[in-house]
């Protein structure tokens, strides 16, 4: 066992000693994670409290974006590293009021390819594949795809305009992901989101019992 | 020297000898680096013979659209691997008739962070940012940005769509790279191609000189 595969256990039981529903979410850079995540806190709230952990290789936009919207965020940055790692999660999540929480979310480096093979001790798998990015991303990126619990296609509002095949899209998705939730949103407009939340509020559920 | 850096020159070497002007093209999944190598090799014939070289975890899709486009093209697989190294792309190469060709394109796996680090024996490394990523992406991904020598804005088709900010995202590419050439295009619509191919064929004049 290697030593992120350990830490990431050890946050998995310190996350669950504190009845938190930890999400990790990947996909490409521009997918539109930030505006995703950022809609989720805002959009459960009181419904469930939520704070953010946002990976990035260097800035801390996406932290203060969150901030500027009311969510709580921490920024780690990673250099020129490619993806997250449990005990950098862990560090992070020492500066947070865990006690205060229900829903933790971690935002990975923008990347299809190197966060991966990296458990960070999440409940939950989450990618995003916009529809801007081409219908044959699964198949060409499969081991991210594969271990999603969640995939989420965002940008619907585009769908049109880029003459987005949503047919194919859930086809290539299942052929690496047989078993994954496949959810459509808008993020920008809020279409599909209502129904994310009924899925994420009934996974806290499953974690309370 | 590493092993990559080594091979690398070697390359270089090897490709100048040919009189072949050779770009490394980078970008994240979906941002349209296919089509634009497909319009820029279809599209510059006469003019200039190309060939491509694709790289991709699974899948030879890229290359097949490629070919059914009528380009030359060999597709390289690399598994889990985010990012091509010299010796594949050599390798590749050593499948092509090289006398045959003035322009090598190699179209790099889609990710803004691995492939940065590796140089193939190319001339100029090519970064597309596509319209819809958001224009902060070169300052969350400032090593491959700040290695580019040109930088394609690509899917102005959809600038209006997703209400692009030209001036940020130019400014935020110069922060970064300050040299690098930014041209402005919709691969799909062949809105700025043309200007991208006089670059090109004013590149390869310096090439053969």
């Amino acid at each position: 066992m290697g030593n992120n595969d350990r830490l990431a256990e050890r946050n998995r039981g310190f996350f669950r000693a504190h009845g938190l529903l930890v999400l990790n979410v990947l996909s490409s850079p521009g997918s539109g994670k930030t505006t995703f995540i950022q809609k989720t806190a805002t959009g459960l709230a009181p419904r469930l409290r939520s704070a953010v952990i946002v990976g990035d290789l260097e800035t801390d936009n996406d932290a203060a974006r969150l901030k500027a919207a009311g969510a709580t965020a921490v920024q780690i940055t990673t250099g020129t590293l490619c993806h997250l790692e449990a005990g950098m999660v862990a560090k992070a999540a020492g500066t947070l009021d865990l006690k205060a929480l229900d829903l933790l979310i971690i935002e990975n480096v923008g990347n299809l390819v190197c966060p991966a093979s990296f458990d960070l001790g999440e409940d939950l798998r989450v990618v995003l594949l916009s529809v801007t990015e081409g219908e044959d991303k699964p198949l060409k990126y499969p081991p991210m795809f594969h271990s999603a619990g969640v995939v989420i296609i965002n940008k619907m509002d585009l769908a049109e305009a880029v003459e987005f095949n949503r047919d194919l899209a859930v086809a290539n998705i299942r052929r690496v992901s047989p078993r994954a939730q496949i959810l459509e949103v808008s993020a920008k407009t809020g279409a599909g989101m209502e129904q994310w939340f009924e899925f994420l509020l009934a996974q806290k559920a499953k974690v309370r019992a």
